[in-house]
């Protein structure tokens, strides 16, 4: 029978083996007294296992601070564990309880992450996931060889639909690829969705008419379900082409059910994120969360970016890139969408440590601020791309081109 | 204009004005640079107001580790944030984004965490939630003045629909409120869903057409929205009382759209709490919490237990359960869910610490294992709340009642 293993990074005032042991049990078969009807049949079918351990460092101090301890040894570790599909089935929902769940409210860990997951094979038929992925990404925007370049419109919020069209309309003809909603606009007072969407559309849908390309824009469609479905329904009917989630807000079960539409590209935003990743023993790495979405069907979805203004290391944001783009049972395709503090001068070092140009990379106040304007600003990102797949740094790139060079003298001090 | 208003623990290592500041342009029309249209009269309509700021205590080091930082002073406050409902409307995804969102990646806080949301009263229009609350678990299962008994079917995992309806047989006949599936059991290998409900629905139909007493069991429908939604109905139309989901692996959306069929009532277990919860300053407190769940409508939700067997400090579940208890705008009844090691023996101090019985008060092996059988193990619970109400300590109600004094005899030394 096939099984799912869950590695985790845990850190526990027990020793090791026990450890696993109470994680193990506390998720297959647990309870705190043996009761009739627990055979060893059935222990052996549909208990965890735990399938290895690999002894890290040791603290005096437990990682989250816990009442209920003293003093002593926090062993840190890294775990797998494994359990039969048998448990749950293909039921994302009940396999997110059972792999992360009630674990970190155990006593017994001082520190746990849900680092990584591998799904059998069985579950490539069981989940359609994304319809779009990098490839559908590039062709509904016939991009090629390069980043998608995009941006999001701000302010974030308070500007009406004709004012968001003109900017819209600015940075169409500018060149941009793709552009955004902000997470916090979904339908506010002044800019109803169904308003917005169709003076954007009709911007982007003219501008398609006369130069064949069609911006994607990812209208925030995030909100309870029928509505969703409804703001969903409305993009395709304008002719739009992607709709922007915020996963966590969202929740799962409710994404999954947008995804299946299949018609629109989505547009993964993971805003909460830092809430599950920021604490380095507690919650859940991307690599594992990047997997659930993908199987949901998210066809995009955010990494942060290098030298970012969040709190994030550019090594995590290498290794979220890297998920993205490792092959996911033969398929589900995500691209990375590189976003914070981006205005091209992190280009070369994205790519010398990524050596990849699948990704969606967003800039915000660099576009429309650029001294050219925003199609100086647009093209400036597309020179710093052609510079550093070239292997130029960021003086080479800016000896080369004259609007990333005004990007340098604007940023470069950033 | 109505406004809707956060209650953040923070810790920063800037000057608290300024942290403060950021926190509200961030989710409100922050960008790095400033751009055309962002006019002052847009800003007053749509900008985030910092309404209040409690200075605390401060540390030399960081709450959460922090690469990009070093050592210095890291001042704790209670700030208070509103925005206008203008920005977001009545839609609790983009409420979610708007008041955590992106905060836990900003480096100007290595401590953020949303303590409370007051919600305007028009709130109470656009969200129907709880359709049946306390009063109405109380009337589906006809117990008055104390708190409803319930457990959970233990193995998690493994039973047959058969073996599952068994049990539930002898805890019905031994006169119990309420079981529950555990979370880790949505549709198993060997207990399809369907047939659990079937086998189960039977026995407990059965006994309600003796005793004129329903179990409520909570079957776990967790799962991804057209399979919770058929499973839903599936449960309706069995005769079934209620329905369990796991609110943080399923989402808000999944939950919401759930709720409103309105048919059952809906045990809301928060299974995955500790990673939003377990640090100090990192994600979200139960107070915050419960109220978005209520408005989604849930009936019922896990608080954790007095010395429970999990991390969290009884203070946190007395405030969990008096959260629960508070009214939210005239309604949204939810009914507290006591659980982790509860035997009895806990009735006596969360009495002293609650002064309500207006719980669902879960044993998990201490009903199945109690010397006298189950029905004394339920027995004994009622004991123990009769006895706590009227004030009498463990050792007191031992004295007066032979069941729970065998429970103490069992569960005493735990």
């Amino acid at each position: 029978m096939e099984r799912i293993t869950a590695t985790y990074y845990i850190e526990t005032p027990l020793d090791l083996e026990k450890a696993a042991q109470v994680l193990a049990g506390e998720q297959s078969s647990g309870t705190f007294i043996a009761v009739p009807g627990e055979t060893q049949e059935l222990k052996a079918r549909f208990a965890a296992r735990v399938e290895s351990i690999v002894k890290l460092d040791a603290s005096t101090e437990p990682s989250i601070p816990s009442i209920k301890l003293k003093p002593g040894t926090y062993q840190r570790a890294t775990i797998k564990v494994s359990w039969s599909i048998e448990n749950f089935g293909y039921n994302l929902p009940v396999l997110i309880s059972t792999l992360q769940g009630n674990l970190y409210e155990l006593t017994q860990f001082t520190g746990l992450k849900l680092m990584d997951i591998d799904f059998p094979t069985s579950y490539s038929s069981a989940y359609k996931g994304t319809r779009f992925g990098i490839e559908g990404c590039r062709k509904l925007t016939n991009v090629y060889g390069r980043p998608l370049i995009g941006t999001i419109i701000k302010p974030s919020i308070g500007m009406s639909p004709e004012q968001t069209a003109a900017l819209v309309k600015t940075l169409a003809e500018a060149g941009i690829d793709f552009i955004k909603d902000d997470e916090l606009l979904g339908s506010a007072a002044n800019s109803p969705f169904e308003k917005r969407v169709d003076a954007i559309m009709e911007v982007i849908n003219r501008q398609a008419d006369i130069t064949g390309k069609k911006v994607m824009y990812a209208f925030n469609i995030s909100d309870e379900l029928d509505q969703m479905q409804r703001h969903y329904e409305k993009v395709v009917s304008a002719g739009g082409t992607c709709a922007m989630i915020s996963l966590n807000s969202v929740g799962l079960a409710g994404v999954k059910k947008i995804c299946d539409n299949g018609a629109l590209a989505i547009h993964g935003h993971r805003n909460g994120w830092g809430m599950l990743n920021r604490h380095p023993l507690l919650g859940i790495e991307f690599p594992a969360y990047q997997k659930l979405w993908r199987l949901a069907g998210v066809d995009q979805i955010h990494v942060n970016g290098i030298q970012n203004k969040f709190w994030e290391s550019d090594d995590s944001v290498v290794t979220s890139i890297e998920a993205c783009l490792t092959p996911l049972l033969g398929g589900y395709s995500v691209l990375p969408v590189v976003s914070s503090g981006q205005w091209g001068g992190q280009a070369p070092e994205t790519y010398r440590r990524t050596k990849t140009v699948d990704l969606l990379y967003m800039a915000g106040g660099g576009i429309m601020a650029h001294p050219d304007g925003p199609a100086g600003g647009v093209l400036a990102l597309q020179q710093a791309w052609e510079g550093a797949v070239a292997g130029l740094s960021i003086e080479q790139i800016a000896a080369k081109y004259p609007e990333f060079n005004n990007s340098v003298r604007l940023f470069g001090n950033k």
